[in-house]
């Protein structure tokens, strides 16, 4: 290109412009290799909720394809059967009702090994759904989960139990759901020596009552120890107690 | 005045005009009399920030006339001795540093009677400053008041050695205040049988931080039993409290 | 265990793993029965929406089994019959259709006695489902009511004969709804020696109609005497009101 | 210009330019004479605030050359002396203190005429910073104000003087300045037949204290007969309800 | 009651409260007439929505019995049909299917005597809605009402025709309504000599889409001569301008 | 005029008030002149939602009699269908389904030349509705649209390709489309050399997820070079875009 | 490295972890060299506020060594003396004490051309420290600026001789800076035919006075033409406009 | 207690309250021990900030005579020196002048064993300071950090030495402190396989500057394996990720 440069063949700019795309293009590469790596181990997860069924169904199938499993949310029970239907191939199908949330998975495939544990502690029934969104991507992540439901700090003495059975099962973290009282992620952080990831939940009422109440609660805590996520994000919770939980296998030094 | 209007000295407008103003004048006496009698008790309280020094010299004489006592919140410790020492007459006077919060009384008044008991829970050493302007107020109206300091949920062995104890003492408020941890009010709230009022504080930080957080979290605790007034209100929530610590009082038919 | 230690057949972290444990075993049935203490008198409330129809079968068959009774939330009058039919049992029913709001309860059971009066004063007629919510509270828990209606400051002559009605019959505590003249509490606090409880309800309009004028209006209140709950929390102010009624009748010094 | 479009002198774009040219110095002219039609009788206003001294003379000098008088707000007493000993000619300074407003206006102008009256009613003593300088501004509009300071609706005996006297003295429009309790402005708009203007002041404390929570509450209502301004703005208030006084002497078809 | 307090036939508590009682007796009386001559001349309004049809009915014909009209906002053509079939009596019906809005009234009564005139100005056709409900307020108050619709300031050039109308008219009051473009209503009062109130609707987009934005940009207005109501509130605003308009028609002393 | 007001046929009010109107009118043509050349080359855009039929296509038919061309945002395609079959002439109709958007131009009308090329580049699936109305919008003004589906940060290996492609195309504008991750307009604007303008879309979750969290996150940006529009506003970013466009073709000196 | 893995010298993890680096070393390259060619032309900006003179002066030596000038912001006049008197060489020195802001150039280095023009029309003189920041950064990136100051709807006269001679003038875009009225931008918008970018500042009062109020205004506006920054970032939309003003200068194909 | 109750020796009430006390002095205990266990390794840290001298002094004793060890944050050089003179024994003290923060500790002691690497990522100098607070905490802790400054998305090419740094160096977590661009948490997060806390601080300018910009997009991020904690909590952060790196060192079964 040089070359052509001084031969005249193309212009200063035209070599700029050149050397610019080169730049991208070796950006490009990299980058996709590295995100790859970055996201090994972490399953495919699509949103049905505002995507036509074609789109979803392309969208699928493209993942099935690739890894051999997709892990579908916020879909009902009659639109996950219509989109099965129309799969080929030998698939598994899981599916909450109260989550809303399903694995489609090749047969063939082996089920992921568990190597780790993690708490999954809800305050109010109402937050289960998003509970269930993060049973799945832990399960599918390899790691067991124990579920602890209507664990308010209204009824203190609920909390005990649950956070007995955790330490007693040696889990590596706690991820902690809750729409009104969001400091009973404070309260439980303050009791266990594993990290407590908190979701907020969009389950409360009234000033605050979107889940901005609880979120604010979590933040606000003086317990170190515990982190935060968006609200109803059960997904990035779940990914990142299954990253943390991964940590005990790695080899030291 | 009808007569007055048949006869044609006054119109129809001017008659109606002075209706309007004898009406008001009605209403105003009525409503005098009628507010005295539902302060009765209450001492006076007059906040000193934002107000010169004349004026409020001239309030706290109007007050000390009137109820031989006076509460001024927000006040430092030179500027109350130079009001102090302008006043004419024999006064007492206390003063907390912390809650910068003072009463001035008439030495010859005398004590109000102890007639109920009122705990003060705070969750920081920061909220003590809104403390003591409630133990303040709680004590010129007549109630004995159990003191609380630095029980965080964070740290929750803290929380029960101030339930016990106010249990024990049989108090019949519990005034909590907290500027993160606003669930501290909801975890008490749902240990004991008698009202709890919320009062958050501006002592938290980052988002949330200047007492919206803790109002939040008080307000969408689901703990029934849990009351809320304004960030920073010590004073009101003293005052509702010795309120309800009245009724104990109050004849039973 | 100690001795276990000593001889080697557990290591250290099993010993400090089992005593965590045996701590918090501890602390749930202190906590439990602490808990239990507290919410005597309290009857269990369920909020319907949000559940699905064998939940909430579920739960309010375990709170009939344990109490007797249950007072059920935001569910219509076709669901509650649905309910009903399926219930075991000889058990009483009242609703209102206003507030959607049932009580069921067991024939067999005696009713409470009648200890305590509380007013319901509310700004406008969209305030009347909240405070209906509270009314059955209220009516389970003991306490009589005296409810007045459409009693807005911008008719400040409506004010006037609730406030006189209310003090003629002795209450002790006024609960006030209002959706945007949260200042109605304000000026009833002032009138009155009983503490006030403030409702804001979302029946406002425009900027902060969803009940946050009204709030906001109700903290910024300069009437000492009056506390608040979160918006269209009928339930938890009644719970309040409550108890501070039960003060009367409980014995002095 | 045509022609020498036409005779191909200038160009169709430069043509263009020109017809819009030539369009805005039209408009600005209309413009300019309108405006000046719409602003007799309102006096000029500078903040002195944010401006350095050099500038702030400079636009009090042409304000006098002008009109010969001009109101200036957030002024201290010292900066207007400087000012003042700056000026060349005979003017008449009225300063307040606590308004921190001053008029300077040329001593050879006539006073304006005293025609309507408004009547202004702050709930505090902390607004009347902001009351002084809609007084200021009404005075030289022609207006004789009423001024009724601390009613406060917690106090509600003290509304009714204020309304009484204001209704007796036939005022035009009553300005009610409100920092916390933003609902003065509706209780009096309920009792008086003329328009009431609400000045929402940073005066409050907490969730909602710096004007927000009175702005809020003064929106929210249900009284009409209330229109509200900016927080703090005393001056646009004034120069409304001048402008509605002015109204009465209008003549009738 | 002072000779039965002195003969021991009532206690002192029983006199303080029949004392209490007595002055709110008197206050509600008082008040109830100021608020009828406070109101003179505004039509009853009924809001349909949120209200059931039974309600609806008993509120309507108790006002027709009173004054022989009401005003009902928010009501489907359907639903005001069913309504007047079921009305015993001679009724004339009006009604804007845009604004969703009606007038009923006695077909006996005289009209109201048109005594003064206001504009009404939208930005947008989506704010038709509410200044229908302002126009049926505002005739009702005997106005006469010029409308000026799609007057944005995106298209400064209809502007112009608007305000020129106005003012060739003689207007007392201009009212602007604006969902995005607060900022018309700052425009208009620059260029007018009588006041102007803006009524912000929710008819924005995006952020302060719901009528926030428009909110915020009146109240930030330079423009002195400007007030505003709430979000929608097309009827507060009529009020208030038809109580402007009727002070030309009062005696001048 | 002036020779009637000297010989008293009008009064001076009356030459003011005509003086005021003739000068209004001139503005109102200078302006209009002048919002017709500032448009020139902008289609005239429709919003369908919130117009009922009638009107829609009043205004459709002024705009095609007036430009030839129309462009109906928000409009199903049964709305679209029912809107054409009532046109009278010979109309070329495009629309999007996922924009739903349409374009109704005369068939004997040219297409605009192209002349000049904007990139869109939209962060999900989700932000596709809004970059269809800006697709539509440009091609209408003559300018090469390229799209670039799904490029969101958390795959910074897709955001290169798109910038890549997008300056070997020469455009001369970039618009970004972003709903959660609002830097991805930041970190594309890090990496080409001309203007990007962001539009935050309605599309993230929980806090900040109507769009708020992508516009702070937009308008907190480090990067020079990125200006923003309000949420979903694609067509204001076209036309702004466009008006860049167009810039080149400008004779320069 | 493959055959140092075939041979078992490395693991696979080291081979992976390689690969990694490996990738991410060549983004870093390629992207520096973009980001370089990105930013050409555009000078480096430093802000003062915050930084230690220590550190102040390390950045600006770099940035002189590198590219020959750099712009400093938020500097007072005798920090920048201290920092001149401290650097070698020979430097040129340009401040602003409205604006803060600090120009310092090699004396040896040619000015930038001249190509390009901008207006900046200011809304009041509390805006002008905004625009002075702007203006600095336009004429170090070759454009030649025009202002236009204290032009504010409230006075609508104002804005046509600004507009005017903006067009007069030829400029490429207006740059409009408002602190309250935000709608100023919009005016502007809709009378010229080249794009508008609109700087909020944070200049105005009471409710959205810190610049929120403008900048929603700006969002809402219906102008099509109108891009915003965020609040006070003048540097931000001076680079925008002179990206802009380019475009004119680059070869048409 | 039973037998006395059996006797008539105590009431039913009395033992009931007697059992309550049991109860809480049984939980108080307990959860003693549990927190103990939880904080294990976790420093003390004390806030200066707020505190007067001999509080701060107490509790630095306190913590001093308890572990050996405390960490100091927000406080001077000069409170720093003042405070280490008062104390009584052989200290070693290390101090961060940008962070604030001190560390004090018993000479004696072993220092912490280095177990773990963490690094952090700051993307402006303003926001060092908070990331030496959790540098601090995480060296007391046993960690190894690697700090990396100034790393904004604005210039992407900064970003990958760091993390490419970080990962060759095999940390366990990173963490991010981001004022303005919230995203550099979520970029970094796609492209490394270890969990990212993302800390907003507070150095943002304008529209959502004081961190809740940050603080929103890092919560809106599509990246799972983000979480986060609130603006400028350094010190929370740093413990989490610390709790984090422990893992590895935890026994596998």
């Amino acid at each position: 290109m040089l070359s052509e440069l001084r031969s005249g063949k193309i212009t200063i700019e035209e070599a700029e412009q050149r050397i610019r795309l080169l730049a991208i293009r070796e950006m490009e590469i990299a980058c996709l290799d590295l995100s790859r790596e970055a996201r090994k181990g972490v399953p495919e997860i699509v949103l049905a909720e505002g995507k036509d069924d074609a789109s979803l169904k392309k969208i699928v199938e493209a993942f099935l394809g690739e890894s051999g499993r997709v892990i579908i949310t916020r879909i009902s029970e009659e639109r996950l059967e219509a989109l099965r239907s129309g799969l080929k191939g030998n698939f598994e199908v899981k599916y909450s009702t109260v989550g809303r949330v399903a694995i489609i998975r090749d047969r063939g495939d082996a089920y992921p090994e568990r190597r780790g544990a993690v708490s999954l502690i809800t305050a109010g029934t109402t937050d289960l759904r998003v509970a269930e969104e993060a049973r799945f991507v832990l399960e599918e992540m390899g790691c067991t989960t124990h579920s602890y439901y209507d664990v308010g700090i209204a009824g203190l003495h609920r909390v005990f139990p649950a956070v007995k059975d955790s330490l007693s099962k040696d889990v590596d973290v706690i991820i902690v759901f809750a729409g009104m009282e969001g400091a009973l992620a404070s309260v439980i952080s303050s009791l266990v020596p594993v990290p407590v990831i908190g979701v907020p939940t969009s389950s409360g009422y009234g000033f605050g009552g979107r889940g901005e109440g609880a979120l604010t609660a979590m933040l606000q805590s003086c317990s170190p120890g515990l982190v935060v996520v968006n609200i109803d994000n059960g997904v990035g919770a779940a990914v990142v107690a299954a990253l943390i939980s991964r940590m005990r296998w790695k080899s030291k030094d």
